[in-house]
């Protein structure tokens, strides 16, 4: 758990037993172990070398062990543009709630009707969030609408949504790198695991000043 | 003229003697000529070619030859990003003209302060144009925001502002190309003409149903 | 129902039991949606979800709930290149119905045997639409060929039929995109909703203006 | 001269000096050598290193020597859409009549205008060509109908004539190699050498089967 | 079977169906019909309707229908780089011989040990071919070799056989495109059908200059 | 001043007067204004506009105006791996500093040799930054190595040096979004306020959080 | 077995039947071949067609055919950066000992925590290679720490592992190239065995060198 | 000078004063520098502030300083395809000459006249070299031919010679690593450095285990 950030056992590009292997031998010295994008293979593979060890779903993520971490004060908000974001932002929260942090997250505020984004982001304000975390596919836009409006950093989080030239993500992490609103800096398509450990690194430090307080 | 549509004239890939003299032969047949993209020597040349003829600037675009087309009718509604977007939009304004579309347009409306779009679009709305425009470089979201609040057809129309990975307007063109709102359309970067043209359609087929009423 | 464009629900990134849950919640206020480009197990969950609700199939979308609606008078032509972009023309001309649009399409045919060209475009002159939606695969050229002989304004759709180098629908975009006859403007690779979308907006301006009269 | 094929010199990365110092020895042993796309710098060293030498233009070559090569009997024909594609052009048939064909060749033929096409394609047919040269920026489309409208082979050179996304040529090269008429072979874009000796090996292959006649 | 080329079916973004129905509608009027790379579901629903039509497999095509073509007198002369070329030289000879061409192929003589070429090509100079095509996936050079030591034109064939980046046919069909070997066109990756046509075209424009003899 | 962000003036796409003009405007209301990446034709125009007004230079960025920030108790450290990523680094320092975040950078710190890393990181641990920017061109590697070991957010800030392929940023950028080290997120190639911004966002929010104490 | 390079047939483009008669005709001459990246099948047919012969698993390989080959004094080190480099590691190491290599190889030496570097390194020198591989995904990142650490030559040997934009190892490869350390070199994605063949030939080299003494 | 390999100063993306400056601060310590790819202005620059150092050209590379480094019995052989690919190869031979090595360079063999790579090749294998690198643009093929035909090891360094689609050097370096001739590395486009420092490690590898002998 270097820095804090959980241990992430990324299931791409190993056999389920390599994936149980190493979740395996993660637990014997950590409390919890993130297993990132498995396939049902894997899952399979996981549950039957640990088979007392509780398992979670978050978002496209299994969180494998028990109990829950010290909470440190930090504060993340989140916002989806739409559905098919969900697996990728919750597998981000969860990470970032594996690292102590309190989430707000709010789904489905997309950009093609901007005034839906008025009441989330009234909430978010009186959250208070150290930082947010602003998932979308397509062409990217919401980030940078939203961090037009916010004085905190956001992190974007790009998703695999998308259709045609540049529907792979593509589109949507090009739109975020040339934002024309400063405050914004981007993790790559589909990495929830890394915009989770840099929101809730940037929370944790706020947080420890205001304990420090 | 094809289908009311300006002879339009790229400079590009023609050396300043052929630019002139295209421009020139077809004077003899058409009233104004629209010389897109010049360098200051097609320009050059041009003048020297066709002392007598009166050259006015739209944005990137010369407009050779005197008078002004018969007003249709159509109007057309147009918005731009950035200042850097003004050149292009200009070009495009120009063209619709030319087709005798009567264009009401603002400018410097970027997505990073949505809360700027507001007075525009009301403004908009009074003119009730047939078809809107909308330019914008960086991540070309603004017209994917702008077709989610309008009810007439956008033509999107990305500009080759940008910085970094995608800033040629790579960017600009997949973000709106992967648009979730239904009702826009695209042509390629920097294609002012192309954008005018299309509108110009669009606006002069609802123009002379109104006539025909 | 935003701007008279129906409801669309993309299967793509979504599990089948959000599919079905979106289609049915929306179902509650709207009379039809349609559901785009589902597989198999999307299309299961919904008529298992939805089991007296009609469903048809219109091209690669099948469409839920019944009743037609009603027509506004706009008319909107369209061709297809081959039989492969089918599936993608109809999905569109099944949205542009469902915004009161009247059709009227031809198929198969290419511009490698253009005199196939002459019996259909004849005949949609005499349909006189509003505008034009021209579907093609591969290098993508009919819908300049055919933007440059007809007077309104055509929408080039271009879908993912192909082969080798920019087979994945990149070359017919692209060619769609460098378009030397102005008044074409493109949506992105199989992207029927947008052009349906976008092609009933244009016809429905001039039907009300038509009216109006 | 290898199969016939004329001494090419390309002036791209290559220095003045280089480029005329080359020239001169092949000089030695060749009554003519092409100089392909020279910058000022270029013809001016050569023009200072061969004073005595004929030198004529051909579209972007020079051609240095006198004489000219026997005629072999082969016929080429050749189109281009538009004026930009006549400097590319014309070092094709500078080469091509180089290998003793005969040429013949119609410019501005663009696809956006398709009638345009049928009085130099009738003159065409007369002159009875072993193959054609279709030289084509923008979206390339050209290449593509005319071969599906003769029965001869058809060599696409595609330009760099074109703007905004594939404007480099890469939209026209796409484009002709996604065509859907076999009977269309492609060259790299702007490669009239390329073009003008693939096209002169197959007219002389015919002309000597003639011969033997 | 425009030019003589034979009627072609492209198995690739269509249903089994289709596929059947359109075989089964062109072999109405033609003797013999190409299916191109089709799958098993296709070749299944071909033979389902087609019960009584001989069918012969080459290389990724399947030929339905009885008998042979006449023979034009044309000579095609082929290699291939490797074994996985073949499926895909083998279309585009199927191809040629269904225009009547004579041909001769060797296969398996790459480039990494460009002393095995010698006797294929001194065998094919004996064959006294019109045109050659010549089959290369990995860094496609075996064209440009071939193309350096013979004297008719060569049609590359780029196949998708690679790995890494470029492994796709991209590598394969770029290095044809930079050739420096004057005389050698090219077609797209796995575009079998495409290279024997072109290649027929070829070899019977000389074959029946030969017969006028 | 958004956010507490300064404005910046992007020279880029605008005309040397336009720069100057929208500089003096901004002036009137703002102390100071930032110009980033000036050509020395936009400087001119500047300080012509503006004779009185103190001009310093940061980095790639001109500094307009008199007088400091007050300062916030921010702290931001910096590293770059080499020479050419200084001007886009020292501008993201400037946006930091106007944005009252005191800095401490160490240049030269190339991945190739990566025990040069060590001093510079022991100083900047006694700093105890609330954040680092990490700069580098080339394969991007410092900012993952540095993310490696340290526990304050990285953001990575890809400049465009390099050379061949992905020498223009792309390889940078690429590896950078890779990373396999959690806590560090990107912003575009060259995009030196955005790196600045967001840096002294997070840094800021901390230390609002120790005044708070 | 030319240049001491083992056979190596590649599964991939070949059918099982291919593989399998390919395998069996090598060995008749070869003591042993290599079948790279065989999928199930191929390994089925393989050995159904072989049944008598020993079979090994390297990496991603199968080696088969039986004894070793004689050693020839050279050595080779090898790091890997994850787990999921292994299997083509593996193959490239099993290449080389196929050449008489001696190998020393240690894995999961990833760049983002750099201080495991320290030992494997150390371990590596009193071992004296004449060459090393170094295996990354991801940004590609090592190979460059490693050359700028070690005195002998480095083959960078990219791996497909990776996520989101660049994931298919597109990063990893064009961070090898970039490298600011001289004295790396590189093969393409995932190529195995040309790694290993390229190290074994330099290892070889100093071997005989060293006999010879 | 690490690992023997010489100081290189990369002029690209610096000022002529930075370029200069680091030159002289580096020739305090080192006997002398090589300065890559400097524009006149860097050169200017150099020899202002370093009056009385003797200056070389090398290629595209410059050698500052006096003397010759003692000469170390390595061995390296040097193959170019065209005059175009010389400045980048002589910037490789400087390099490894400055690691002491001895070279020995063919130019002008090209891959489209295979036959004259006998002469050289003959010569070459009498020299007896460690390692071979062999530069080429365009179709970058001979890399791939030569390493089929000699039995050490081979740098790839592709050049940035070429037209049209690929011609900045990318099919070059696609093709040479997509190889199927084991025993080729590769280094970045126009890297003659990188090339040269790899090859004259493994040449010195070689070269210290002769003298142990
Ligand atoms: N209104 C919207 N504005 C912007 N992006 C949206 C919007 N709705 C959906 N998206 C994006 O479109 C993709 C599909 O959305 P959904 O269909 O809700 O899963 C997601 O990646 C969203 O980020
Ligand atoms: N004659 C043609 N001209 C242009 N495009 C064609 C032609 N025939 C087919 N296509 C395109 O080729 C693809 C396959 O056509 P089909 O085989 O008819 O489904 C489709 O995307 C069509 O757009
Ligand atoms: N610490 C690391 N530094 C650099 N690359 C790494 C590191 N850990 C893993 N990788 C790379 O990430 C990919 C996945 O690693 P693994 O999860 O160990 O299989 C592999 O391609 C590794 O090269
Ligand atoms: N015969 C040839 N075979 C392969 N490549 C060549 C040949 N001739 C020239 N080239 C390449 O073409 C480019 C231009 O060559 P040159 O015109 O000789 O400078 C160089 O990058 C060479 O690598
Ligand atoms: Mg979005
Ligand atoms: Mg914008
Ligand atoms: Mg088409
Ligand atoms: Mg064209
Ligand atoms: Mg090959
Ligand atoms: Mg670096
Ligand atoms: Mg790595
Ligand atoms: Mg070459």
């Amino acid at each position: 758990a270097r820095k804090g950030v959980p241990e992430v056992v990324y299931a791409r590009g190993k056999s389920p037993e390599q994936a149980a292997g190493i979740c395996a031998a993660l637990l014997e010295s950590a409390e919890r172990v993130i297993l990132s994008a498995p396939e049902p293979d894997h899952e399979a593979a996981v549950r039957a070398a640990l088979p007392e060890t509780p398992i979670r779903r978050a978002g496209r993520s299994l969180i494998l062990g028990k109990g829950e971490p010290p909470r440190t004060g930090g504060r993340l908000g989140a916002l989806s543009a739409g559905t098919s974001d969900l697996p990728v932002l919750d597998e981000a929260l969860a990470v970032a709630r594996e690292m102590g942090v309190e989430t707000l997250a709010f789904n489905d505020v997309g950009v093609a009707g901007i005034h839906r984004l008025a009441e989330p982001l009234h909430r978010l304000r009186d959250f208070d969030p150290d930082c947010l975390i602003v998932a979308a596919g397509m062409e990217g836009a919401l980030p940078s609408v939203v961090s037009g409006l916010v004085s905190v950093p956001v992190i974007g989080l790009p998703t695999s949504t998308g259709y045609g030239l540049g529907g792979d993500g593509t589109a949507a992490i090009l739109g975020m790198l040339q934002t024309c609103s400063p405050g914004l800096s981007v993790v790559n398509v589909d990495n929830g695991v890394g915009a989770g450990a840099t929101a809730a690194l940037i929370a944790n430090r706020a947080a420890s000043a205001r304990k420090l307080a």
